[in-house]
Protein backbone atom coordinates (compact mmCIF):
# COMPACT_ATOMS: atom_id res chain seq x y z
CA UNK A 1 0.00 0.00 0.00
CA UNK A 2 2.20 2.64 -1.36
CA UNK A 3 -0.11 5.12 -2.04
CA UNK A 4 -2.01 4.94 1.68
CA UNK A 5 1.89 5.50 3.41
CA UNK A 6 2.92 8.16 0.79
CA UNK A 7 -0.33 9.71 2.35
CA UNK A 8 0.55 9.33 6.14
CA UNK A 9 3.83 10.76 5.11
CA UNK A 10 2.39 13.80 3.53
CA UNK A 11 0.01 14.27 6.70
CA UNK A 12 3.05 13.99 8.65
CA UNK A 13 4.72 16.73 6.87
CA UNK A 14 1.80 19.05 6.72
CA UNK A 15 1.45 18.84 10.79
CA UNK A 16 5.21 18.99 11.42
CA UNK A 17 5.35 22.43 8.97
CA UNK A 18 1.74 23.60 10.77
CA UNK A 19 3.70 22.95 14.49
CA UNK A 20 7.17 24.84 13.55
CA UNK A 21 4.93 28.00 12.28
CA UNK A 22 2.83 27.88 15.46
CA UNK A 23 6.06 27.25 17.60
CA UNK A 24 7.89 30.22 15.71
CA UNK A 25 4.89 33.11 16.08
CA UNK A 26 5.03 32.08 19.68
CA UNK A 27 8.23 32.46 20.44
CA UNK A 28 8.91 35.58 18.71
CA UNK A 29 5.79 37.58 20.23
CA UNK A 30 7.37 36.09 23.57
CA UNK A 31 11.13 36.82 22.70
CA UNK A 32 11.11 39.26 19.57
CA UNK A 33 11.94 38.89 16.17
CA UNK A 34 15.61 39.25 16.60
CA UNK A 35 16.54 36.94 19.75
CA UNK A 36 14.41 33.65 18.48
CA UNK A 37 16.80 30.75 17.26
CA UNK A 38 16.55 27.90 14.69
CA UNK A 39 17.75 25.53 17.92
CA UNK A 40 15.04 27.14 19.71
CA UNK A 41 12.15 26.38 17.31
CA UNK A 42 13.31 23.20 16.99
CA UNK A 43 13.80 22.02 20.87
CA UNK A 44 10.02 23.61 20.95
CA UNK A 45 8.44 21.71 18.04
CA UNK A 46 10.33 18.78 19.86
CA UNK A 47 12.62 17.70 16.56
CA UNK A 48 16.20 17.47 15.98
CA UNK A 49 17.59 20.74 14.65
CA UNK A 50 18.86 18.58 11.40
CA UNK A 51 15.15 18.28 10.81
CA UNK A 52 14.13 21.79 11.33
CA UNK A 53 16.16 22.65 8.06
CA UNK A 54 14.74 20.12 6.38
CA UNK A 55 11.82 22.15 6.56
CA UNK A 56 13.19 25.84 6.51
CA UNK A 57 16.48 27.49 6.27
CA UNK A 58 16.21 30.43 8.84
CA UNK A 59 13.73 32.10 11.13
CA UNK A 60 13.19 34.71 8.98
CA UNK A 61 11.27 32.30 6.21
CA UNK A 62 9.43 30.49 9.11
CA UNK A 63 7.86 33.86 10.01
CA UNK A 64 6.86 35.05 6.57
CA UNK A 65 5.24 31.28 6.16
CA UNK A 66 3.87 32.08 9.02
CA UNK A 67 2.38 34.80 8.21
CA UNK A 68 0.88 33.45 4.79
CA UNK A 69 -0.79 31.31 6.72
CA UNK A 70 -2.42 34.49 8.86
CA UNK A 71 -2.97 36.45 5.88
CA UNK A 72 -4.77 33.81 4.13
CA UNK A 73 -6.65 32.32 7.36
CA UNK A 74 -8.01 36.45 7.92
CA UNK A 75 -8.86 36.63 3.98
CA UNK A 76 -11.22 33.47 4.13
CA UNK A 77 -12.59 34.33 7.51
CA UNK A 78 -13.38 37.61 6.22
CA UNK A 79 -15.35 36.06 2.80
CA UNK A 80 -16.87 33.70 5.29
CA UNK A 81 -18.61 36.80 7.21
CA UNK A 82 -19.30 38.57 3.59
CA UNK A 83 -21.09 35.88 2.62
CA UNK A 84 -22.83 35.10 5.93
CA UNK A 85 -25.35 37.76 6.27
CA UNK A 86 -27.86 39.26 4.36
CA UNK A 87 -28.58 43.45 3.99
CA UNK A 88 -25.33 45.21 2.07
CA UNK A 89 -25.15 47.27 5.24
CA UNK A 90 -24.85 44.54 7.85
CA UNK A 91 -22.65 42.59 5.92
CA UNK A 92 -20.02 45.56 5.50
CA UNK A 93 -20.73 46.63 9.05
CA UNK A 94 -19.54 42.53 9.65
CA UNK A 95 -16.50 42.65 7.58
CA UNK A 96 -15.14 46.16 8.68
CA UNK A 97 -15.84 45.24 12.33
CA UNK A 98 -13.84 41.79 11.65
CA UNK A 99 -10.75 43.35 10.03
CA UNK A 100 -11.16 46.32 12.95
CA UNK A 101 -11.16 43.67 15.29
CA UNK A 102 -8.04 41.60 13.57
CA UNK A 103 -6.14 44.62 13.37
CA UNK A 104 -6.97 45.93 16.74
CA UNK A 105 -5.85 42.02 18.24
CA UNK A 106 -2.42 42.11 16.14
CA UNK A 107 -0.97 45.16 17.33
CA UNK A 108 -0.99 43.80 20.10
CA UNK A 109 1.46 41.05 19.83
CA UNK A 110 4.36 40.99 17.83
CA UNK A 111 6.79 44.12 18.30
CA UNK A 112 7.54 46.88 15.83
CA UNK A 113 10.49 45.37 14.05
CA UNK A 114 8.05 42.11 13.68
CA UNK A 115 5.61 44.03 11.85
CA UNK A 116 7.93 46.21 9.36
CA UNK A 117 9.72 42.76 8.64
CA UNK A 118 6.38 41.49 7.67
CA UNK A 119 5.22 44.57 6.14
CA UNK A 120 7.86 44.48 3.35
CA UNK A 121 5.97 41.16 2.24
CA UNK A 122 4.36 41.03 -1.08
CA UNK A 123 1.61 39.35 0.35
CA UNK A 124 0.39 41.79 1.83
CA UNK A 125 -0.08 44.74 -0.81
CA UNK A 126 -2.16 41.30 -2.39
CA UNK A 127 -3.62 40.69 0.48
CA UNK A 128 -5.38 44.29 1.21
CA UNK A 129 -5.75 44.86 -2.49
CA UNK A 130 -8.39 41.29 -2.13
CA UNK A 131 -9.90 42.93 1.03
CA UNK A 132 -10.13 46.82 -1.32
CA UNK A 133 -12.17 44.63 -3.64
CA UNK A 134 -14.30 43.13 -1.40
CA UNK A 135 -15.01 46.15 0.43
CA UNK A 136 -15.76 47.94 -3.38
CA UNK A 137 -18.51 45.45 -4.41
CA UNK A 138 -20.31 45.44 -1.53
CA UNK A 139 -20.04 49.18 -1.16
CA UNK A 140 -21.56 49.08 -5.31
CA UNK A 141 -23.73 46.47 -3.99
CA UNK A 142 -25.28 48.67 -1.16
CA UNK A 143 -25.20 51.80 -3.85
CA UNK A 144 -27.67 50.32 -6.23
CA UNK A 145 -29.91 48.93 -3.16
CA UNK A 146 -29.86 52.97 -1.63
CA UNK A 147 -27.99 51.60 1.27
CA UNK A 148 -24.93 53.75 0.95
CA UNK A 149 -24.16 57.07 -0.94
CA UNK A 150 -23.32 57.21 -4.64
CA UNK A 151 -21.79 60.65 -5.08
CA UNK A 152 -18.38 59.16 -4.36
CA UNK A 153 -17.14 55.95 -6.43
CA UNK A 154 -17.51 52.80 -4.57
CA UNK A 155 -13.36 52.41 -5.41
CA UNK A 156 -13.13 55.47 -3.69
CA UNK A 157 -15.13 54.26 -0.78
CA UNK A 158 -13.25 51.17 -0.16
CA UNK A 159 -9.58 52.80 -0.11
CA UNK A 160 -11.31 55.07 2.62
CA UNK A 161 -12.85 52.38 4.72
CA UNK A 162 -9.40 50.54 4.29
CA UNK A 163 -7.69 53.28 5.63
CA UNK A 164 -9.77 54.72 8.35
CA UNK A 165 -10.00 51.18 9.32
CA UNK A 166 -6.30 51.28 10.65
CA UNK A 167 -7.26 53.16 13.57
CA UNK A 168 -8.08 50.78 15.65
CA UNK A 169 -4.49 49.50 16.16
CA UNK A 170 -4.23 52.54 18.48
CA UNK A 171 -7.29 52.26 19.72
CA UNK A 172 -7.04 51.47 23.07
CA UNK A 173 -10.05 48.80 23.80
CA UNK A 174 -12.19 46.49 21.95
CA UNK A 175 -15.22 49.03 22.80
CA UNK A 176 -13.41 52.14 21.00
CA UNK A 177 -13.04 49.21 17.82
CA UNK A 178 -16.40 48.99 17.67
CA UNK A 179 -17.28 52.95 17.96
CA UNK A 180 -14.55 53.23 14.72
CA UNK A 181 -16.57 51.00 13.05
CA UNK A 182 -19.59 52.86 13.69
CA UNK A 183 -18.27 56.00 12.54
CA UNK A 184 -16.59 54.62 9.53
CA UNK A 185 -19.58 53.30 8.47
CA UNK A 186 -21.65 56.74 9.03
CA UNK A 187 -19.94 57.91 6.54
CA UNK A 188 -20.41 55.75 3.74
CA UNK A 189 -24.54 55.38 4.65
CA UNK A 190 -26.88 57.11 2.23
CA UNK A 191 -27.68 60.59 4.17
CA UNK A 192 -30.88 62.86 3.50
CA UNK A 193 -28.61 65.11 1.71
CA UNK A 194 -26.62 62.16 -0.20
CA UNK B 1 32.32 95.16 14.15
CA UNK B 2 32.99 91.40 14.66
CA UNK B 3 29.28 91.02 15.42
CA UNK B 4 28.35 91.79 12.21
CA UNK B 5 30.56 89.91 10.59
CA UNK B 6 29.24 87.23 12.66
CA UNK B 7 25.71 87.79 11.93
CA UNK B 8 26.85 87.22 7.88
CA UNK B 9 28.64 83.80 8.32
CA UNK B 10 25.77 82.91 9.94
CA UNK B 11 23.33 83.68 7.48
CA UNK B 12 25.58 82.44 4.93
CA UNK B 13 25.97 79.18 6.54
CA UNK B 14 21.97 78.62 6.71
CA UNK B 15 21.63 79.73 3.20
CA UNK B 16 23.96 76.96 2.49
CA UNK B 17 22.58 75.05 4.72
CA UNK B 18 19.07 74.92 3.14
CA UNK B 19 20.48 74.67 -0.44
CA UNK B 20 21.86 70.92 0.49
CA UNK B 21 18.48 70.08 1.97
CA UNK B 22 16.51 71.55 -1.52
CA UNK B 23 19.37 70.23 -3.87
CA UNK B 24 19.29 66.89 -2.26
CA UNK B 25 15.85 66.16 -1.99
CA UNK B 26 15.41 66.76 -5.45
CA UNK B 27 18.22 64.78 -6.35
CA UNK B 28 16.80 61.58 -4.28
CA UNK B 29 13.49 62.32 -6.02
CA UNK B 30 14.79 62.40 -9.63
CA UNK B 31 17.19 59.24 -9.21
CA UNK B 32 16.60 57.89 -5.64
CA UNK B 33 17.47 57.13 -1.85
CA UNK B 34 20.12 54.61 -3.22
CA UNK B 35 21.97 56.54 -5.97
CA UNK B 36 22.26 59.90 -4.85
CA UNK B 37 26.41 60.36 -3.51
CA UNK B 38 27.93 63.07 -1.34
CA UNK B 39 30.13 64.45 -4.36
CA UNK B 40 26.63 64.91 -6.50
CA UNK B 41 25.03 66.87 -3.76
CA UNK B 42 28.65 69.02 -3.51
CA UNK B 43 28.26 70.15 -7.26
CA UNK B 44 24.85 70.37 -7.06
CA UNK B 45 25.03 73.10 -4.58
CA UNK B 46 28.06 74.56 -5.95
CA UNK B 47 30.52 74.00 -3.03
CA UNK B 48 33.55 71.50 -2.56
CA UNK B 49 33.07 67.95 -1.19
CA UNK B 50 35.27 68.91 2.09
CA UNK B 51 33.26 71.73 3.12
CA UNK B 52 29.52 70.11 2.79
CA UNK B 53 31.37 67.39 4.65
CA UNK B 54 31.80 70.18 7.19
CA UNK B 55 27.74 70.31 7.52
CA UNK B 56 26.60 66.60 7.15
CA UNK B 57 28.00 63.44 7.61
CA UNK B 58 26.45 61.87 4.94
CA UNK B 59 23.53 61.85 2.77
CA UNK B 60 20.84 60.12 4.94
CA UNK B 61 21.75 62.48 7.22
CA UNK B 62 20.93 65.27 5.34
CA UNK B 63 17.35 63.61 4.41
CA UNK B 64 16.26 63.33 7.56
CA UNK B 65 17.60 67.53 8.20
CA UNK B 66 15.24 67.94 4.95
CA UNK B 67 12.35 65.63 6.48
CA UNK B 68 12.46 67.77 9.53
CA UNK B 69 12.16 71.02 7.99
CA UNK B 70 9.45 69.74 5.54
CA UNK B 71 7.32 68.57 8.87
CA UNK B 72 8.16 71.63 10.62
CA UNK B 73 6.64 73.43 7.48
CA UNK B 74 3.84 71.35 7.45
CA UNK B 75 3.02 71.60 10.67
CA UNK B 76 3.11 75.12 10.83
CA UNK B 77 1.00 75.54 7.42
CA UNK B 78 -1.70 73.35 8.97
CA UNK B 79 -1.62 75.81 12.40
CA UNK B 80 -2.31 78.65 10.12
CA UNK B 81 -4.82 77.16 8.59
CA UNK B 82 -6.48 76.23 11.38
CA UNK B 83 -6.30 79.31 12.83
CA UNK B 84 -7.52 81.48 9.95
CA UNK B 85 -11.06 80.19 9.80
CA UNK B 86 -13.62 80.71 12.38
CA UNK B 87 -16.39 77.37 12.88
CA UNK B 88 -14.94 74.36 13.90
CA UNK B 89 -16.53 72.49 11.05
CA UNK B 90 -15.05 74.75 8.27
CA UNK B 91 -11.67 74.81 10.14
CA UNK B 92 -11.45 70.77 10.95
CA UNK B 93 -12.68 70.90 6.77
CA UNK B 94 -9.52 73.17 6.42
CA UNK B 95 -6.70 71.42 8.14
CA UNK B 96 -7.78 67.96 6.66
CA UNK B 97 -7.82 69.05 3.26
CA UNK B 98 -4.43 70.77 3.61
CA UNK B 99 -3.31 67.44 5.15
CA UNK B 100 -5.08 65.42 2.46
CA UNK B 101 -3.27 67.26 -0.20
CA UNK B 102 0.02 67.10 1.69
CA UNK B 103 -0.28 63.53 1.71
CA UNK B 104 -1.24 63.46 -1.43
CA UNK B 105 1.42 65.67 -3.07
CA UNK B 106 4.15 63.58 -0.69
CA UNK B 107 3.63 60.24 -2.21
CA UNK B 108 4.25 61.24 -5.98
CA UNK B 109 7.67 62.48 -4.89
CA UNK B 110 10.02 59.78 -3.86
CA UNK B 111 9.96 56.19 -3.64
CA UNK B 112 8.74 53.59 -1.76
CA UNK B 113 12.24 53.01 -0.64
CA UNK B 114 12.64 56.82 0.33
CA UNK B 115 9.08 56.51 2.42
CA UNK B 116 10.26 53.82 4.26
CA UNK B 117 13.34 55.38 5.45
CA UNK B 118 12.08 58.66 6.41
CA UNK B 119 9.55 56.79 8.31
CA UNK B 120 11.73 55.26 10.94
CA UNK B 121 11.97 59.03 11.79
CA UNK B 122 10.99 59.69 15.26
CA UNK B 123 10.27 63.52 13.79
CA UNK B 124 7.22 61.28 12.24
CA UNK B 125 5.73 59.81 15.66
CA UNK B 126 6.18 63.38 17.17
CA UNK B 127 4.50 65.55 14.13
CA UNK B 128 1.67 63.18 14.23
CA UNK B 129 1.11 63.67 17.60
CA UNK B 130 0.76 67.17 17.19
CA UNK B 131 -1.22 66.72 14.06
CA UNK B 132 -3.40 64.56 16.49
CA UNK B 133 -4.21 66.89 19.30
CA UNK B 134 -5.24 69.61 16.67
CA UNK B 135 -7.49 67.64 15.73
CA UNK B 136 -8.90 66.41 18.49
CA UNK B 137 -9.07 69.99 19.88
CA UNK B 138 -11.50 71.24 17.01
CA UNK B 139 -13.83 68.17 17.27
CA UNK B 140 -13.95 69.26 21.08
CA UNK B 141 -14.79 72.57 20.65
CA UNK B 142 -17.37 71.38 17.48
CA UNK B 143 -19.20 68.97 20.09
CA UNK B 144 -19.92 71.58 22.60
CA UNK B 145 -20.91 73.70 19.87
CA UNK B 146 -22.88 70.68 18.29
CA UNK B 147 -21.49 70.50 15.04
CA UNK B 148 -19.83 67.63 15.68
CA UNK B 149 -21.03 64.02 17.12
CA UNK B 150 -20.45 63.94 20.97
CA UNK B 151 -20.93 60.11 21.21
CA UNK B 152 -17.79 59.27 20.62
CA UNK B 153 -15.02 60.67 22.48
CA UNK B 154 -13.18 63.47 20.56
CA UNK B 155 -9.88 61.78 20.98
CA UNK B 156 -11.21 58.67 19.05
CA UNK B 157 -12.31 60.79 16.50
CA UNK B 158 -9.11 62.19 16.16
CA UNK B 159 -7.42 58.65 15.90
CA UNK B 160 -9.79 57.86 13.05
CA UNK B 161 -9.55 61.17 11.04
CA UNK B 162 -5.95 61.03 10.77
CA UNK B 163 -5.74 57.05 9.58
CA UNK B 164 -8.78 57.98 7.16
CA UNK B 165 -6.95 61.13 5.55
CA UNK B 166 -4.13 58.52 4.82
CA UNK B 167 -6.04 57.06 2.17
CA UNK B 168 -5.38 60.14 0.05
CA UNK B 169 -1.98 59.28 -0.89
CA UNK B 170 -3.80 56.07 -2.88
CA UNK B 171 -6.04 58.29 -4.33
CA UNK B 172 -5.63 59.12 -8.48
CA UNK B 173 -6.73 63.30 -8.42
CA UNK B 174 -7.20 65.82 -6.44
CA UNK B 175 -10.75 65.87 -6.86
CA UNK B 176 -10.97 62.32 -5.30
CA UNK B 177 -8.95 64.13 -2.31
CA UNK B 178 -11.45 66.32 -2.32
CA UNK B 179 -14.07 63.86 -1.83
CA UNK B 180 -12.29 62.03 0.48
CA UNK B 181 -12.52 64.85 3.04
CA UNK B 182 -16.04 65.27 2.49
CA UNK B 183 -16.69 61.48 3.50
CA UNK B 184 -14.26 62.01 6.35
CA UNK B 185 -16.41 64.93 7.49
CA UNK B 186 -19.41 63.65 7.29
CA UNK B 187 -18.55 60.86 9.79
CA UNK B 188 -18.14 63.37 12.25
CA UNK B 189 -20.26 65.91 11.14
CA UNK B 190 -23.37 65.51 14.15
CA UNK B 191 -26.67 63.48 12.78
CA UNK B 192 -30.40 62.97 13.73
CA UNK B 193 -29.66 60.04 15.36
CA UNK B 194 -26.40 61.25 16.89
Amino acid sequence: MPKLWNETIEAHRRDVREAILTHTSALVAEHGLRSVTMSQIAEKVGIGRATLYKYFPDVETILLAWHERQIAGHLEQLAQVRDQVGEPAARLRAVLGAYAHISHRSREHGDGALVAFLHRDEQVGHAQQQLHDMLRDLLAEGARTGAFRADVVPDELATYCLHAVTAARELPSEDAVHRLVMVILDAVSHTAEG
